[in-house]
C-alpha cells in the first residue's frame, strides 16, 4: 500500500472558517488503526435540519439504513464516523452496533438517538464492536469546538493519502453565510472496501426539505459525475446539515429550495460539492492523471452521460491515459459499447483541445507530436462530438496505474 | 509487451480433423507485421451456407458492417480476415477497403463477391491497404489445403499468447459430422484495439436459417457469457460456416435448429463455442487466474447474467483475485451494484466450494487458511447464492493484474 501523497492534491488546502453551531472533535477508538484517529463526532445545535443521499446499492451497509430510517424526521443532533470498520454486511449484528453506537452518542449529547446520524468506513463483514465507543463520544463532546477541520477530514480517512475539506461563503439575504464540507474518497485498505463519504455543513438556516432538494441537484453533476473504478460502495454517503445559526444575524429562514433568495447560496453549495468531489477524483487509488470527458452532441443528457461513464470505466481507455496514449480507438470503442445512440461517421475526438478524429476517421491534421506532449500534463480533458443532438455531460476520473492493482491485489502476496 | 504464454493455456492441442468442403491457407502480406503471417484464406465448396453474430458496439467496423449486409444471402465461398489493422473507424475508406478485399478475394476464388466473409483485427483508425492483398489471395487460392488448422489461428492472432482450435465429431443422422473452430482473444498490441474473432466450420449439410439460430442459441451461454475487462470490441466476429459435404456420405439436410436428428450436433456445436470461448477467458491479457462467477437463486435468469456479469467485471474483485485474497465484500459490493433484485440478509457466497458468507454476514465456520489455500489454484470458482429465486446464470473472466495495465499503458513510456 502506497502511503505518497497523489501527485494530484490541491496545492493549497483553504482556510476553514468556524460554522455557528457547529462543534467538531476526533479520537483514537481503536476501532482496527492503531496510533491515528478513527472516529469523528460532530454536534450540532438544537435546530439543525439534515438531508443526505446514498449508494445504491441492494446491499447498503448498516449505517447507510440507519441514516435513510432517520432522515424523514429532518433533524439533527449529532453525527458519528468511524474509519476502520464499514458495518457492512453484518447482519442482525450490524443493526444492533449502529442502535448502540447511536444510544451511547446521544447520551453523551443530551438528544434523542433519531438525532444521530452515522458512517462508517473500513473492513466489509466483521462487526462493529460499538461498545469501543462507550466513554470515547461522552468525551468527544465535551471537548468539541468549532475549529478543526482538517483534523477531522484526516480522522475518517482509509487509504485517502491527503485529508479533502472546501469552503464558501456567500449572502443569505444580508447576513454572511458559510458552507464547508469534507469528504474522503474510494480508497482501500486490506481487505476493505472502498467508500465514498462526505458531510457538508452550513449555518443557514433552511429547511429539511429544502436541504434535501437542494442536496439531491446539486450531487447529480458533482458527486454523481465521479467514477473512480465503476466499483458502487455499499456505504456511499453525502449527509448535509444545516444549523440555522445565521438566522441570529439576520439571515432568512428559507423554506423552498427554489427561493429566489438563495440562488447565490445554491451556487455555493455546488461549488462546496464540485469541489470535495473532484479531490475525491484526485485521490483515486493509484491516480496519475486527472481525467475529464465531456461528451456534447448527444440526444440527451443522460445519454451524454451514459457515454462519458461508458468512457470513464473503460479499463483500456484509463490504461492508455497512464501511458500517456491519446488512444482515440479506445474511446471509440467505448462510445460504441455504451448502447447509446451514437452514429461512427460524425464523431469527433478531442485530446486537451486538440482534434484527433472527426468524421468517423483520423483527423488528417493530427500531429502525432503535439498531441503526446499533450498527454503529459496531469490533467487530460478529453472531449467527444457526437453530432447528433443538444445533449451535453461532464464526468471526472482518473487514469489506471500499476499501483491501483498494487493497491488492490498485492496485499496477501 | 509480454510474450510468454499464458499459464491457463490448455496442455494439449486436439488433433484437428479435416473438414469436408472447406481449404485453408495464410501467408504474410505484410499488413503490419514483419515475419509472421497476417492474413488467413479460407475457402468452402459451393452450396456452403452461413450465419454470424457481431458487435453490438455502435460503432462498428467497416468488415463488420459489410458481413451484416451479405449475411442475408445466407451463403458463402470465403473468408478472408487479417491481423495487424482493424480497418474501424476509417470511415469511407474503410468501406472501399472492404469492397476491394472482397473483389480479389471473389476473383482469386471465384465467386461473387457477396459470397465473400471478412474480418480484421489489429490498429483502429489507419486506413487498411487492401492492395496488399491483390496477388497474395490469389496464390492463397490455388495452394489452399484442407489440413493446417494451427496455422490458421495463428495467423489471426494479435497478442494471443497462443493458438485457440477446438474440434468434435457427432453423427447426424447416420453419418459422421465434425464441427471445428479457431478463435483470437481480446488482446492488443500498440495502439491497436482488443478484439474477439471466432470461426466455426461444419461439413453438415444445415440451411443459414437453421444455422443463425443454433448460433444464436450457442452464443448466449458461451461467448457472450465470457468478458475480460467489459470493453466491448468495435469488431467483434462470430461466423459459422456449414459446408453440407457430409450430405455426400448420408446426413440428411437439416432445414430447422428444432429438428429432433439436430439435438447431437446441437450439443457438440455448442461445446465447441463454450471451448473456444473458455479459451478467449484464459488468455485475457495479463492472466493468472480463470475464474467462473455462478448466480444462484436470482429472480431470473437475466437478472442473474447481470449480477454474474457485475462480478465479473468489478476491478476490485478481480484485483482481490489476482493477490489470491478471499474477498466476498468486494463480491457483496458488486451483487448490490448490479441494480439486480438481492436481499443482504440472505446472501450466501463460495470460494472454490468454500462458504465464506451466509445469511448477510460471514460464515463462522470460515476457516481463513483453507480459503487462502484455495485462492492459490489458478481456476477460482465464485459461487453466489441469492436465496429469491430459481435464475441461474454462470460467466468466465479471469483477474486483473499489473501485467493487463503494461501491456494496455506502458508502451509509450
Amino acid at each position: 500500500m502506497s502511503s505518497a501523497i497523489s501527485p494530484l492534491a490541491p496545492k493549497d488546502v483553504p482556510d476553514m472558517p468556524v460554522i455557528a453551531g457547529l462543534k467538531l472533535a476526533t479520537a483514537e477508538a481503536g476501532i482496527r488503526y492503531k496510533g491515528r484517529t478513527d472516529v469523528l463526532l460532530a454536534v450540532m445545535d438544537r435546530g439543525t435540519t439534515v438531508a443526505g443521499v446514498f449508494t445504491r446499492s441492494k446491499c447498503p451497509s448498516a449505517p447507510v439504513e440507519w441514516c435513510r430510517a432517520k432522515l424523514a424526521r429532518g433533524a439533527a443532533r449529532a453525527l458519528v464516523v468511524n474509519s476502520g470498520n464499514a458495518n457492512a454486511f453484518t447482519g442482525k449484528t450490524g443493526r444492533q452496533a449502529t442502535a448502540l453506537t447511536a444510544a451511547i452518542a446521544a447520551k453523551a449529547v443530551g438528544c434523542s438517538p433519531n438525532d444521530v446520524f452515522l458512517a462508517s468506513t473500513g473492513v466489509i463483514g466483521e462487526p462493529l464492536d460499538a461498545t469501543k465507543f462507550d466513554g470515547v463520544l461522552g468525551h468527544l463532546a465535551e471537548t468539541a469546538a468549532p475549529g478543526d477541520w482538517l483534523g477531522a477530514a484526516k480522522a475518517i480517512m482509509t487509504t485517502d493519502t491527503f485529508p479533502k475539506v472546501a469552503t464558501a461563503a456567500v449572502k443569505l439575504g444580508k447576513a454572511k453565510v458559510t458552507i464547508s464540507g469534507m469528504a474522503k474518497g474510494a480508497g482501500m485498505i486490506a481487505p476493505d472496501m472502498a467508500t465514498m463519504l462526505a458531510f457538508v455543513f452550513t449555518d443557514a438556516p433552511i429547511t429539511a426539505a429544502a436541504l434535501q432538494s437542494l442536496l439531491k441537484n446539486g450531487v447529480e453533476d458533482t458527486f454523481n459525475a465521479v467514477t473512480i473504478d465503476g466499483d458502487t460502495s455499499t456505504s456511499d454517503t453525502l449527509l448535509a446539515f444545516a444549523t440555522g445559526a445565521a438566522a441570529a444575524h439576520g439571515a432568512p429562514r428559507i423554506s423552498r429550495a427554489s427561493d429566489p433568495r438563495l440562488k447565490a447560496f445554491t451556487n455555493a453549495f455546488r461549488s462546496v460539492l464540485a469541489n470535495l468531489a473532484e479531490q475525491v477524483a484526485r485521490d483515486g487509488e493509484g491516480a496519475r492523471k486527472l481525467v475529464e470527458i465531456t461528451v456534447e452532441g448527444a440526444v440527451s443528457k443522460p445519454s451524454a452521460r451514459k457515454i462519458a461513464m461508458s468512457v470513464a470505466n473503460s479499463p483500456l481507455v484509463k490504461t492508455a491515459i497512464a501511458g500517456e496514449d491519446a488512444n482515440w480507438g479506445r474511446v471509440v470503442m467505448a462510445v460504441g459499447k455504451a448502447g447509446e445512440p451514437a452514429n461512427r461517421d460524425k464523431l469527433s475526438i478531442f485530446f486537451n483541445g486538440i482534434r484527433v478524429a472527426k468524421s468517423g476517421a483520423r483527423d488528417p491534421a493530427y500531429d502525432e507530436a503535439q498531441v503526446s506532449e499533450a498527454m503529459k500534463q496531469p490533467r487530460i480533458a478529453i472531449k467527444i462530438g457526437l453530432g447528433l443532438g443538444k445533449g451535453r455531460d461532464r464526468v471526472l476520473t482518473c487514469d489506471l496505474t500499476k499501483e491501483y492493482v498494487a493497491i488492490n491485489g498485492d496485499y496477501r502476496s
